[in-house]
């Protein structure tokens, strides 16, 4: 199996003031031609640690892609470096130069000068095409080893990298496709699924892989073996409670609920407190959600509960606002005042003030009427106050049903 | 100067499934105090991996900082890898696992036979405190060197970080200041600002950056000299309209506008339509928001326009619901409504469908009431769907004058 590692070269992102989304892309694309990626390094826009990593990189590994570092300006010094690794002298590639000033003329943009740099490349080495910028990137091979230098800005580099790096890997390299399939749960912590699924094995070629976020967890089962896969996929759904599984692989929960919805002709609104408006927000991230959402309200004070959805005060005094009781009302509240088939209401404390011993922060009661009517839960969630509305939104959207 | 490397170590990394946030996050943290992160590796959950990578930081730095795979799970490898490698015995640690019962009381869920584990800590080491999740980190010192094993999860990670990390390295470490200084804006291009601000010029020692993000830009002046950095500063300020400057340095509008409010003793309200909920949602992320906000609705439908907020059909049909005329209806309405000092409302195209030639995606009208009466603005936002829903939820809550 080759041996691939990916150094991205930019001091922003060492510095904090970039995300690399660059690693994770590359991983993604190579996992799924079942080419790992081995490792991965952030490392300075320094031309000696540059030279200092390739060295590395080169001896022990058979595909480096390294990325950043090839624009015209003066903290520019990936492709000297490179020039320099390689011994081989930089030179004015004409294709590469038609490229760019194409790119120009269609902006209507005098060419700086500065820019004509970008056409050297260095000798014996491929210019790849650069759609949405000015840098081309670099492919060398030599005794089957592949060397990339891609651009660092996110867009260019994942457009070079789909058509023009992961084509020549696809074609030179031995591939080994890896199988994958992923369990997404909520509301169950990793432990309990540990617990409940511990006579489910791994095997030599099958892993299983949990991934705990923000109260969901993943359950990744990957291997050569698609038949082994899917067994232990099988294995682990029959262990794991139903009602905690909200969808496989890139399933998320907006976006279930929104496509469940959309088939079911219903529409829906919601009535929020501690979660203050995030539901609603989440819904409305879908595009198409006007075909069912018809809107809602933001009860955050218990004026607005009395007022607009007819909570009542004998309710809120002798319950409290957190409480199954006002969330009841609350569901039939917004129901009938936005006239929509079901209803979502939540009430909770989402802290970090606020708390009691009877009713501690992460305490939330989620009501939904759905298809076979109310129902409405008690939820003890962790985390900050974000990490609750958050928890809060998601359970809820889950706990409709549609 | 201290040699610091930051090791994450996941396949979910490695694979695509999870991008490393806490990479930047830590290199940020550590650059606010002048140490620099000088290189960062993701690697696989594999022993054998992690034994060869801890041998090759802990020779070559002086502070080594790893992060992920200490939870309760069989592919949770990094603790015992930690110990093999240190030549330590694993030992309960009795705070460590107070800690963790506490942490499973207060949800009311009986503690798993497996979490067990996470209160063992290699002889020698400190268990460091896990305020939002069971695994403890450890830290470890010996010779002027300092190792660090983290969770994984962001918000555990940054938590420990930031409350047991940074204090450590911070005392410990010989620190190079840098002064740093960022001026915040909103509602004005880049190349704006470059044009009105070409006169104020870097120096040898005092840089200036212009860092775009999502209809907002930052300009950080940051050099070793107090003094210069202050003079770039206040030359830009007197360039910059000071109507788009919404705050300095770690200043947000959410936050801004949660204190402006807090102050005011006035209180708020308000109705979305394009947002969704999303201004609410923000305002309520403040924690003590429940003082002056007292909720609202999100008028998704023209019905909800009219039943909730007295929006008129014929001003909806003559001018349609995105309008000057629609959102100043829907200001005084949901003030009304509400019964608030001030209030805020929105309607909007934000795409990707709903266009028309005379109504692009992207147009937004943004009313608010304030300190001096009503405002209502035009605006036409670039983006995805996504990028106009915030885009108009934060100049929202920006133009609101408190």
């Amino acid at each position: 199996m080759s041996k691939i590692i990916y150094v991205a070269i930019g001091n922003e992102i060492l510095i904090g003031k970039t995300i690399n989304t660059n690693e994770s892309f590359i991983g993604m694309q190579l996992t799924s031609a079942g080419l790992p990626l081995g490792i991965s390094m952030t490392i300075k826009d320094d031309k000696k640690m540059i030279l200092k990593t390739l060295g590395h990189c080169w001896e022990h590994y058979d595909v480096v892609i390294v990325s950043g570092g090839l624009g015209p300006t003066h903290d520019d010094v990936t492709k000297y470096a490179i020039a320099e690794f390689f011994k081989k002298k930089l030179i004015f590639n004409n294709s590469a130069w038609s490229a760019i000033k194409k790119m120009y003329e269609a902006k209507n943009v005098p060419i700086p000068e500065i820019v004509r740099t970008q056409a050297e490349i260095p000798q014996g080495f491929t210019a790849l095409p650069n759609k949405t910028g000015t840098a081309p990137g670099l492919y060398f091979t030599e005794n089957n080893k592949h060397f990339f230098a891609l651009p660092g800005v996110p867009s260019e580099m994942k457009n070079m990298f789909v058509y023009h790096v992961f084509p020549k890997l696809k074609r030179t390299l031995s591939v080994n496709p890896i199988y994958q399939k992923t369990i997404r749960t909520i509301g169950i912590p990793e432990s309990t699924i540990f617990t409940k699924t511990i006579d489910v094995k791994e095997t030599s070629i099958t892993k299983i892989a949990f991934l705990p976020k923000s109260g969901m967890v993943d359950i990744r089962v990957y291997g050569t073996s698609e038949q082994e896969v899917k067994e232990i996929i099988n294995r682990l759904l029959e262990n794991i409670p139903p009602k905690n599984i909200y969808g496989f692989d890139d399933d998320t929960i907006v976006e279930t609920f929104h496509k469940k919805m959309v088939t079911s002709g219903k529409t829906v609104s919601a009535a929020e407190s501690c979660t203050g408006g995030l539901i609603q927000s989440l819904i409305t991230d879908n595009a198409g959600s006007s075909d069912y959402f018809l809107g809602g309200v933001v009860s955050y004070s218990n004026e607005a509960k009395m007022n607009l959805l007819g909570v009542k005060e004998t309710t809120l005094e002798k319950f409290g606002a957190v409480s199954e009781e006002t969330v009841r009302e609350m569901v039939y509240g917004v129901q009938k005042l936005m006239g929509s088939d079901y209803a979502i209401a939540v009430s909770g404390i989402a802290g970090p003030g606020g708390g009691t011993e009877n009713k501690p922060v992460g305490l939330v009661y989620i009501g939904t009427f759905g298809k076979s009517g109310i129902v409405i839960k008690k939820n003890n969630l962790s985390g900050s106050r974000l990490e609750v509305k958050n928890k809060t939104a998601l359970t809820a959207l889950f706990q409709l049903d549609v």
